[in-house]
């Protein structure tokens, strides 16, 4: 209520100023209708001045912390969500199930430096890992990267040794033309595969040094789920970037690095997750709709605020401060939860075998799962015949100090990529991501690590241009 | 040998330079000797471009690691400093047992909140407390600063429930005339006295909220050290800043807030540690000596780099690089690295015992125990007479950036304060801890947050002024 009497007195103000606000910001009223336009711009100021999207975080963090797939966590987030939807106006809310082959129990991970010198060392099971059955003791055999453990012919000249792939993403230097964080996805490689590539070559186990880029004692955790048919089940762990920098002096002494470690983490029977969906229902009875995403799992070290609480928030109160508008958008937006992404995008695939046949229906789409951090640059990847109408959605963010990005190959980012590389159009706003990489998928991943000011920016962003693509009938097909 | 070399081919650039290096910064050498400055000077640029206080921090926190008194760690500690002093050419070295009346093991330290919602809390015991002896369950009862619970009549109020002092360092704001760090001395309170003011009114635990500046998900350990004879010994620990937060964000709701502990820390017999020290031998033959302190032990969850390696590194580098000099100082400079600073002073304490007849001759001291952070102000605690004498050292060191402070009420710092407080004049410089509060008393405080440049700084700071005052017959008493 109090939303639509602010909502009444902003518009009254613009009225008694006499002059349409979309002017203001150079729209083009000849493809963005005036009241369109108009009120996208209130909406935006609204959302920059309503903590609602970290509201959210705050509750979800609060009421229910880490929500790994197949969790006791897992399943009170599914319930979180479906509330949550009903307190925020959603018309329509309803659940998804996913089935999970694996679940996983983590444990207990410890492990120390026996020789040259003892030494407590952070270590964290990466996800879907054996245990070691007890203590397991192996000399480290250093690899930089993933790329010089694979160089190792296949066989056992790594037998009785722990393979330690000690890239670090906080030194990658991006090589020209490739992201700013383009180390992340050079360092998943090895904590991905490593286990398996580590096996081929006789290792008992692979330890990576975490992926991220702080210099915090935490190890990062991630996905190793799959092992490989017919290829030894050795355990896979992280140790924190601290911990690395301590054997890598230690090594520049020359002596043998050898590790104790002790994990009792375990693959269990299959388990379930849901992906969670609350829809906005349009006014103009068509089956068409937009999509705005997240994932609801997370790890299980943090509270998951940042990967993917900030996901989470932003899109329930992008599409929310929508559903709170004068009237319902002429087009539905559905927001969805997507289950299990951490272990494989799992809940977005089971989403697209059961809606695949409706893809056509999904308009346009866009994902946050980088963090809350401060939105910089809006890319599309839409046809051609409707980028001139995205351009003018893009001058109603340019005030938020959002720039553009000609590139048009965006596919939504996440989960929700899987629907974009099969043909959904999709808008995205880039984030500044430097603090999601220092806490992502450790414990330190936790509510204190929201920046309210930048999660009103991203919320604000999504709310504005998915509105006006509510609003408007135009196709944004390729 | 190298550094010698350097030495001479700076001081031949000087002299074909042609001027005296001391007038470019505008020394008097009325009061301080030409060749002084000059040679103070030369060892301030050579101090600034040599990373050998890294070097040492960096062989201690990899070839020891974690100290605390008692401990293995420890013995192997005061093993390693000796071996350091000698192999940085040191004349004498030696050790001083220091009896401590309790040893203590850290034990495990798990809590979780049962209600309202079910959370992991990252949790530390604080040093010397007794451990739960099995699960302990209790309602937190909050109380925002030690005074608050004090504030509540002896008797047994508490019966059944954990006081919890949530009083926040990071969120203090310190009133005018305070120091920037005040907040720090008030956490300290809680810290130290908690578990006695908590147990006479019932309590069965006392929990605080981690002393420290930092967002990160680590809790701060610090000594609880010493139960009141006749009071109930109750277990003490503190949590993380991301845990009290999420607790606060619990509270607002108006249920109570249930933890369940289980620490098996113990309190031991007695056990032994050592200061260890060792000494440039001056020239004169005198009895009086400089000395320039640190402390030896550190806490056992990180490897103690800033706390107090930064104070091992600096002033063991200011005093070798003396030592390297052409030749042996006019007085003695002995660098003392005491024991068991973290459970209250313990080994300077037996220090002074050992040598309160000697204390005259401790003609200057100075101690680095914050960190290795920027040094910006150097403050004396000296006789008037020697102040004229102090001014011109301070200009000296005027270029590194570092002020002046007219207080003249430094008393050495950390365990050298208690020679100081007992008559010992005093030179420091005030360094930025900043980091050094996110840091210390946790794992994360490992070789890696260290600051070269920062290092260097305060190395060659102490190596400046330490060197004037050894070369010249300055009387520094009140």
């Amino acid at each position: 209520m109090l939303t639509k009497t602010i909502n009444t007195v902003i518009a009254g103000l613009v009225l008694l100023s006499g002059f349409a606000i979309a002017e203001d910001v150079h729209v083009n009223n000849d493809i963005i209708p005036l009241e369109i336009s108009n009120n996208a711009v209130l909406l935006r100021e609204r959302a920059l001045l309503d903590d609602l999207s970290v509201d959210i975080v705050e509750s979800l963090t609060t009421e229910v912390g880490p929500r790994r797939v197949g969790t006791e966590g897992d399943k009170r987030a599914i319930a979180w969500a479906q509330a949550k939807f009903k307190e925020l106006g959603f018309d329509r809310v309803w659940t998804e199930e996913v089935p999970i082959e694996h679940g996983w129990i983590r444990g207990d991970a410890n492990a120390e430096i026996v020789s040259p010198y003892p030494h407590n060392v952070v270590m964290t099971a990466l996800g879907y890992s054996v245990g070691t059955n007890g203590d397991l003791v192996g000399e480290l055999a250093d690899f930089p990267t993933l790329e010089d453990l694979e160089a190792v012919p296949e066989g056992d000249s790594l037998k009785g040794k722990i393979a330690y792939v000690s890239y670090s993403m906080a030194d990658y230097v991006p090589q020209p033309g490739e992201p700013r964080m383009a180390g992340y996805g050079k360092g998943t490689q090895a904590r991905s595969r490593g286990h398996v590539v580590a096996a081929k070559r006789g290792a008992d186990a692979v330890i990576i040094r975490s992926v991220g880029t702080d210099s915090n004692r935490y190890a990062h955790t991630g996905s190793g789920y799959g092992y490989e048919d017919g290829v030894r089940k050795i355990p896979a762990a992280a140790i924190s970037p601290p911990d690395a920098i301590l054997i890598q002096n230690m090594m520049k002494r020359g002596e043998p690095v050898v590790l104790k470690m002790n994990m009792t983490s375990k693959i269990t029977g299959p388990v379930r997750g849901a992906n969670v969906i609350g829809e906005i229902t349009g006014r103009s009875g068509s089956d068409d709709y937009l999509v705005l995403g997240a994932h609801l799992d997370s790890w299980d070290e943090g509270t998951g605020a940042i990967d993917d609480g900030a996901g989470i928030g932003s899109m329930m109160a992008a599409a929310a401060m929508i559903g709170q508008m004068e009237q319902r958008p002429n087009r539905s937006i559905r927001v969805l939860l997507f289950a299990a992404e951490e272990i494989g995008l799992v809940g977005v695939r089971a989403y697209y075998e059961e809606h695949k046949d409706e893809l056509d229906n999904h308009i346009l789409g866009a994902e946050v799962d980088g963090g809350g951090g401060r939105a910089h640059t809006l890319i599309s990847g839409v046809g051609e015949t409707s980028l001139p109408i995205v351009r003018e959605m893009h001058k109603l963010v340019a005030p938020l100090g959002i720039e553009w990005s000609d590139a048009n190959d965006a596919t939504g980012a996440s989960d929700m990529s899987v629907l974009g590389r099969a043909g959904m159009p999709a808008l995205n706003f880039m984030q500044n991501s430097n603090d999601y990489f220092m806490y992502h998928h450790t414990p330190n991943d936790t509510f204190d690590k929201i920046i309210p000011e930048d999660m009103r920016l991203i919320t604000a962003a999504y709310a504005t241009v998915f509105y006006v693509a509510a609003e408007m009938e135009i196709d944004f097909r390729k």
